[in-house]
């Protein structure tokens, strides 16, 4: 069992953070679509960010910023339009945002995070937007997280939050984090975004480290449909308000505020695949046996997005040879005689070769997962083993179903 | 213009070939399922496979076989049972085919390469397929290629054939193929099969050369799922029946006959896209600017292969910001404000800027395509230029349907 409970109060429940979520006018459904997250103090900031070669202004902006200082105070997200593909116009809309909120906080310019989602190539509503901001700052509040959680949601059919706690030096630490997006890119609402928050002190360079090896274990392990966004983004604020002691070095402290990390995205990655289009169901892989973990993540990654095993699990159809296909095509090496498949509980390729199993069992098997009605019920599990290397690795996808087709197919420009 | 025509007879329009296909009573539906390709001489042979560490028995098959001895007589393709994940067991049978087959031709089994297509995980019907092998090897004849090409398939909705002819030093030279597929992979049904006869005199590490490289511009920058199969395999005989000079090097004569076999290899690739699982239309990406031209067909490859790229062709939506952003995903380097994207004649973004354009038009275009009635006019044309570059590509898919999750949902194990 993890060394941490989970706790209520997501991006807030570590000491010094306050949130909001309001209307803003920017989202043509009139729903929330404004969100600030405020530390009281200024904090150690990381961020982990879109690899594409299109990318929104305010990743740019936030990758600029965070080699130039990496802290912040203020993370401001707006939902309805991504700024993306939106030139150097999108670009002067970012700066101008982040200044006229800096003006309302009475803090520099340079201690606020910007971020987006909504329809690509759309420019912010910027007028709209500084409207807003004196109605969001006065709204930021300790119980503000779930407004903040609603307010980044586009076709989101639920928020995502959580909150871990653990002790330090005798002293309580917590890390909260909030998330959408379900694909991994929207119809073109763009995008994955996810921001935590964490009152342990730590370096800022260890505070990077952390946080890209638990994006590796965690977000970049999710997959709905293989589209990465123009606008992911994964900022993480730490501002030291536990008063433990600062975590500069490895060692027993650092590794466990990095598990709690790691376990805070893994959470809101599962959520997000949960939350797939059109999903009925969390796919899990788990893959081991190979010489690398890295090794074992990329065929469990390429199995999660397979949509060959996509589909048959919409069609409870117990295919394994999909699975087997789609391991083999991960790009890595092993012998294929190595190879065992289970679905849940049934062994169904053993020593590269098929097993006899009981088909309508399986079949069954997910059937239930996807009539799962409680959370922690609804998880289709696939276990591969492709030898006998130390390399264990996990993904996570859901279901292709018609209603992926339909979403993605009916979708309004 | 290129510098040959079309001529009828695929496989058996090049000069000494014959090919049959009957039904052997391994598939369940009865339909044909068993071809063979037989050159009256032996032939140089080059073949490209599977890069799937899960790979068929024939394909280990044939990839031993060609190292030892780059030419053969016969192509026996079966389909039904895809002898992919079926062990050591797979490879005794593979074997014991070719030594069936050996014996009916009273040829030697080295000069025998095997295919198969059909549910992974299914060993061949042996005996069903020895005691066809009389049957089948009376029934090869010079007008037998759409007996084969029909035999080599499972799900596909149509044969894809084709055959070109040239002049090389005066006289007629000819390439003829067959292909299968209709998806990357199919449910299970494992695979894309392409079968190409050539009566020009080469040599076979020059044969080989061009195999691979033409491979690279068709079969390669196709995708209708991104699922590789257990079982790709591609095959190209060439016997030097035209009686033309012996080709051994690079030159006038090699280049000629490269580019009519890729302009093959394309046709053939573009059917199976065109039959993709679900599909309304084809769609054809073009991309230009960049450094080297292997990278423009991987820009190409990613928005082809993009979920969300081919839900909204399905919509009939002209999503340019899906199209930017599967470019922007594709791994290759590009400055964002290069980019241009054309879908058909519409011009959506130019300098990383969108464009304004007549949106229910563009819907129009992509309406049109799909229900172009006639072979030429179903094609969608994605235009993207990221640079200033040499570098040019193509790739090839089609739409994502509800039809391809039912297809890939119902399939029944």
């Amino acid at each position: 069992m993890a060394d941490w409970q989970e706790i209520p109060g997501s991006i807030t429940a570590p000491k010094g953070y306050r949130a909001a979520g309001i209307t803003a006018g920017l989202k043509p459904s009139g729903l929330p679509d404004l969100a600030l997250i405020l530390s009281d103090t200024e904090a150690i900031a990381a961020g982990v960010f879109t690899t594409s070669q299109v990318r929104a202004a305010c990743v740019d902006y936030c990758r600029e910023r965070l080699q130039t200082k990496a802290s912040a105070r203020a993370i401001l997200c707006n939902a309805g339009q991504a700024n993306a593909a939106t030139g150097a116009q999108g670009w002067e809309d970012a700066l101008e945002s982040a200044k006229a909120l800096s003006r309302v906080l009475e803090i520099p310019p340079e201690s606020i995070l910007l971020a987006s989602t909504g329809v690509i190539g759309q420019r912010i509503k910027l007028d709209a937007l500084k409207a807003a901001l004196p109605q969001l700052v006065a709204a930021v509040a300790e119980d503000g997280a779930e407004s903040a959680a609603k307010a980044i949601t586009t076709t989101d059919l639920v928020t995502k939050s959580i909150a871990f706690e653990t002790t330090l030096s005798d002293r309580p630490v917590r890390i909260g984090g909030i998330a959408k997006g379900s694909g991994m890119i929207h119809p073109n609402m763009a995008t994955m975004l996810a921001f935590v928050t964490c009152d342990a002190a730590v370096s800022p360079h260890l505070w990077q480290q952390m946080l890209g090896r638990a994006a590796d274990r965690s977000f970049n392990q999710i997959t709905v449909d293989g589209d990465t966004s123009t606008n992911d983004s994964l900022i993480a604020l730490a501002n030291g308000q536990s008063r433990t002691p600062a975590i500069t070095d490895a060692g027993h402290d650092a590794e466990k505020l990095e598990a709690m990390l790691t376990d805070v995205c893994i959470y809101l990655a599962k959520a997000i695949a949960r939350d797939g289009e059109g999903a009925t169901c969390l796919i899990e892989v788990q893959v081991s046996g190979t010489s690398e973990s890295a090794e074992a993540r990329q065929i469990a990654r390429t199995i999660a997005g397979s949509s060959l095993v996509k589909s048959a699990i919409f069609g409870r159809d117990p295919n394994w040879g999909r699975i087997a296909g789609a391991a083999g095509r991960a790009g890595v090496l092993f012998d294929q005689n190595n190879l065992q498949i289970k679905l849940g509980q049934f062994l169904m390729m053993q020593h590269g070769q098929p097993q006899a199993f009981d088909r309508a069992a399986a079949s069954n098997y997910l059937r239930q997962a996807a009539e799962g009605a409680y959370l922690k019920h609804d998880t289709v599990v696939i276990a591969v083993s492709v030898g006998d290397g130390p390399g264990v690795g996990k993904a996570w996808g859901c279901d292709l179903s018609y209603d992926y087709v339909k979403i993605n197919a009916e979708y309004t420009t």
